[in-house]
């Protein structure tokens, strides 16, 4: 429902006896190059293969089929072979020679993995942009961390960004190395020996990769999956960073936290009778791809387990479960890449929601200031019991310190600690920007090392 | 049950406590160098830190603490404060300075991944060792491969080997990159920012990460948990390559096949009463973790989805699950390296097995030197019908073709290829060996590739 | 790829709308009963859904416009509102009257599920009887049970179809429960709470639920999932129980063993330059269902966890995962029944497969028998001693111990234990059909279970 | 870490030996019952197995001899054996008399798993019964229902935990029909036939299950693993409605919301210098539970594919993996009970977390007042109006409904609306006490229904 287009399309049905027919041409050609098959024969399959997959192929018939021969590729080859032999009969002795069906069907999905990896790296790098736009413009803009949801410490909303971005670009990294990984050739044949092609074999496996520009393993891999399971896994951690931006995001656009909101448009999360509304509707679409990608990896990782030299399962469980963890990761992506463009930062109710607690998440900042001179557990107990008091007394921590350090002031014990936070210190200590941290610097951090992966992979 | 002990080690309830008294001696030494603390205060805290973890913390009372506080690090640090101020009081002060839980909990993860993966990178090389050597001395093994638990061609046991030891090659690399991903340091303090070490902050930070030796990230990543998911599905990959190979293995090892056996030793799986029984005690092993670590993975992804600075159970959940998968990781490839490098390997029940479809695993190699010359669809009706004819009449496909051949060359249509297949090749055709293909070279190439793998690693 | 058409129909998106349109006339009728909407209003509406829904919903319009509404619903109750309002402007005003978007979406599932839970119930009727008659037909055919993938003692192949039938029969009876708790009525408006409905609110539900004769509960189930989960999880049973039934006769039809064979047919399984070759292909199918199907239970667990009254994620997740799960138990239930209904069993191979070990899988009937006499331990090591002899000396069980027992009724320390096993006695515990213990009344146990199961149901 | 202690303890190593000893003495009694063996053998070893686990087996021994036999039994009975027969060498070739390993794992697990959910069920009482206390006392306290995480309509707290109580009475019979279906007697000998006990082996059976109160399934179920499959599914469920539960309450507990609080206490959750703060640490603990079960349930489903009549890894999967279900459900209920039984509840902050919206949560309402007499597209024109204005202008959605209402009076279209609400009407509109529809009244039917499944229990 929430897909990228990109991605399904790669995956259509068409598209899938597209790859299958391009990968049978590129097959054709390269064992012409190598002397294995007449030339005009290859020409002949190659110029069938190029045709719209469904003029070519009668994609019903083929579903039907697939269902007792038990996959797609057994019936697409004997209709191909049809096709090429009502225009020539001799050609026709040359489709699909010396492949076997898992030969074809996991060669086009490595072309299909490609080219849903390139859209989805694209689509990151917009993400990753305007996370970075995002980190930068709000390095210092200060808001309240939370930890278990509680209000913790003042952080800026760029170091939230920062970290959104940091993950993005681990991702970006992960993806482009699974992406070289799954981009290779299966070629083996019924045994994976390549028996049938004699001597020839090497040569033919060359320039079939060489045809569809994909990398040439050592050895077929059909039994051997984990090319495929490291993308899977790549948009799987992909996955969750998106969802964690869409866990922060949904809870910052709660009625009572208020603090950004999805862009607005036409039919898009408004309630028109709910006009205080602002669905998360992005970040739900996000959210739903969090909750389904983690066991479709594992289904990955467990079909894994493959009997000899073809599967009973493993193998044939992973025809929907890739498509639809790429789509869902694609989907979510394209998501939170429109949410994060375009998302509207209420930096004022950052500011204000600082003060909920009335100055008492600034507690460790007084604590801080007090513990270098008096020790961390007394300048503890001491903000400690400030805060307390200003709970049970309704004061702002300010008011509270000052009247516990002035009551200590009087007690023979602590005669040192009064005279350290006069108004001016207390006023300093007040400001949550004061006690950001290193959230701008981590920002910049995060947005120079962005920077930096997307130059690296221009090069 | 079926741990491998340097794994166990790594995450045994003392390992944890110890390296979280290693994170924070390691922090207090960083902070004294940095002039963030005095040098003897950091010098007592490190010297406590250095005792055996079960006599500076009280594990027990800690576990207690433990379920009320929400996680370990906060007994943790009351108790090892307490231990150091009943020392030296004024170096108490600074135990834990600056620092959050999460900081303590996750650097001390990070180093205990760190040990564990490089004991199971030690493992690992060692069962590819054990697979490159089967590669190599079976390289030209006939055995059979079986597709659909089905006889399907000839092909080598060494390529069956070197299927599994490109796939440890690869899961080689994973680990590497994941370890490098995944020993980093954790320290952000209480919202991340770092806020209460002031300027100081990034001088500290660099001088703790080279205490541990650990990677210093751009910025914490408290709530980004990819790093470690990053380990956990390298991990879970290596444990689909085991189970495979455990599968493979287990099949062989049947009754009705009996291709090779596990080694033998005292009470292991052995059946006093069925001698006959060698029981696939080892695979089993293996195939036990391969069902349990791919939704452990999956718990890792799922749990990505955190909550702003700190999370409400994603990360919890990270605390037992990800020394589950690496233990049963670790598990599984201990006891497949004690499988491979004993491995009873029965060629003469190989050869043996081949023979027990009459040759007719051979029909492919008859179809294609027929193929050659009177086109693949021809040579296949041909070979189909003679392997029809050897089932129906209980012949040898070698009969078999011989009959149908003899009977094709008097008919009309057809009077080129009875001579094709005269005595000798028959006979060629008939051996198995005749027909593995590159079985022997792609073990050659496998094995190449490994031994670069490993002297990659040594540089 | 190998759905059962009738749930796949089930989930069809032209079923799902038709389903939607369904609800709401149902809610209009309902209304119009309690009084709360006109009449003629509530028959206008109910004649309007009862077109064809690909004639009352443009849904290629439906589903661009879900996306940015987040789901179906609301741009299903816009169309459906114009296209009332075209004809009678004034009933237009009471379509999904009260009504909230997840009532019609959830309401709509559940008459989906039904339907689907149904049709499984029923294919999984005839896979049970299939099942019983393989148990009545072979409840004393000899075959070896096998533990580890080895050979152990004799059993009957009714047995193994008994343990198959009592599994089916359990997950009927978890299937019609989980089908009454499904089968439940979604209504609750906005919040939960059927506001918009005032006094007249219990009365419309009850109406409103007789309508579809769906159960009423106590209050609706908006963010509370357990319902479909536990539709989910029995399917997720009932695929385990058929992804062993598949284990067992893949392995049953390996090229070695060949007690088994799926039933023949046209482009089923076969390969025409392999004959030998019986590829299980339906199982293959049920296995890769069985490999899907447990990470998508996983799915709907996890989605258990929503927020407040209505989910971020969680809900969403449902909508495509529970139709997944229905048709991959329903497609490999198809599959199985088909395998079962015309499974090829060849008792002559069962039983020669018995004699494999020459007899050593009889020494526990042989321990047992000296067992009553001189003890487990002396029998057990006696026996153990034959065994060890058999495969030293290459002899048969009965072989071995006849000499053994004359070696040992020599010796002066067990002058009883000679006489026991005469030639006759030999001759029985050669026998395996003589050691099948209760093979034969556990398998009438199984099938007398099922018959009474069945005439429950029909109760 | 979370654990619950009666849990913890059925599934400790020395109760998974004090369960297996419990087995062994059952089996022998029974046998001496029915004549298989002799009444003094069976006394005897039934003595031994009454002593204390750690002092009849040694344990350690026990484990390490595990490894290499591949499961817990075959060491444990070799032990126990061992100890009879110092005691009684007769009496000890009676030890395991016609059992196999797995007959002795399998029903030691259904104690084990019985006594779990027993616990569990007494605890998931107490929890049903706060929630009842909860659904009761607050039946009728005004809250915000929030969709999307956005206020929506009213509701009452005592609607919300009816929702809770509703589920967990639905947990609570899944409950105990899996325990009924879990505490089943595994009794079939090494091929599940039980040949070795000849005639003898109904009765024998039929004593067994008497012995230990359990169930005495139609034949052994060695290799078909949905009855504890099932008590997994059904935890994997209650972890759900928990962590719903826990979401739930976390999300009330957030800072800005602050409408409940879970109970203080000791070392719980509270942060000394920042008082403010009261972590939700039950709820992240089950939370961290809703994380982890899912995958294993998974873990389970995927294990049920088992090989022949003893599997290769997917029986093996559930020795770890259901204690912890187990074990993670229970401590999650443990929490939550505290959490509930504990909860304090705010009711003014709900009160006035209603109005933070000014109103507008209560456009529905005024919408429906209108709609009877202007239809629901006109009053829903005329209300979003309203809202809208009362967003762009800054007023309350009373006043800006005055004014609109006012506007439209003037309009020569719509003469009738104006009077329709006079500032009684709006008063009425603009207390979401008035609009909470049927929430008392669900809450009571939940507790009714809650009431009646306990009742209904004891019975």
């Amino acid at each position: 429902m929430f897909g990228s287009p990109a991605v399904l399309a790669a995956f259509a049905d068409t598209a899938t006896v597209g790859r299958m027919l391009e990968v049978e041409a590129a097959l054709a050609r390269a064992q012409a190059r190598t002397g294995v098959i007449p030339a005009e024969a290859a020409a002949r399959i190659a110029a069938v293969c190029a045709g719209a997959p469904a003029e070519v192929i009668d994609l019903d018939a083929l579903a039907a089929a697939a269902v007792a021969a038990g996959n797609l590729a057994i019936p697409f080859v004997r209709q191909l072979t049809a096709r090429v032999a009502a225009l020539d009969e001799p050609a026709s002795r040359y489709v699909h020679w010396g492949a076997t069906s898992q030969d074809i069907i996991d060669t086009a999905m490595a072309l299909q993995l490609r080219q849903a990896l390139l859209a989805i790296e694209a689509e990151l790098l917009a993400l990753g942009d305007a996370c970075a736009a995002q980190a930068q413009a709000h390095r210092a803009t200060p808001m309240v961390a939370r930890t278990w949801l509680q209000h913790a410490l003042p952080m800026s909303f760029g170091l939230k960004a920062a970290g959104w971005l940091d993950a993005l670009r681990r991702d970006l990294l992960r993806l482009e190395r699974a992406r070289a990984q799954a981009a290779a050739l299966q070629f083996g044949g019924a045994a994976g020996t390549l028996a049938s092609l004699g001597e020839a074999a090497p040569a033919v496996a060359r320039a079939f990769a060489a045809e569809l520009e994909l990398a040439l393993p050592a050895l077929p891999w059909h039994a051997h999956r984990d090319r495929f399971v490291e993308a899977a896994a790549a948009l799987g951690m992909l996955t969750g960073t998106l969802g964690k931006m869409a866990r922060d995001i949904s809870l910052l656009m709660q009625t009572e936290v208020g603090e950004v909101a999805e862009p607005a448009g036409p039919g898009r999360g408004g309630s028109s009778t709910m006009p205080h509304k602002r669905n998360p509707v992005g970040c739900a679409a996000v959210l739903t791809a969090a909750v389904r990608v983690p066991p479709l990896v594992a289904t990955l990782l467990a079909g894994m387990v493959q009997e000899h030299e073809r599967a009973l399962g493993g193998w044939q469980a992973e025809w929907d479960t890739l498509p639809q963890i790429a789509a869902l990761a694609a989907g979510a992506l394209r998501q939170m890449r429109e949410v994060v463009a375009g998302l509207q930062v209420d930096a004022a109710r950052m500011r204000a929601n600082l003060d909920l607690t009335h100055g008492l998440i600034l507690g460790e900042a007084a604590m801080l200031e007090l513990g270098g001179r008096i020790g961390r557990l007394p300048a503890h107990h001491l903000v400690e019991a400030a805060s307390r008091r200003a709970v049970a007394e309704g004061l702002t921590l300010r008011e509270a310190l000052a009247r516990t350090l002035a009551d200590r002031a009087d007690t023979p014990d602590a005669p040192d600690t009064a005279p350290l936070l006069d108004a001016e210190a207390l006023d300093r200590l007040s400001d949550p920007a004061n006690y950001a941290g290193q959230s701008a610097a981590f920002a910049d951090a995060a947005v120079q090392g962005w920077r930096e992966a997307v130059a690296a992979r221009g090069r």
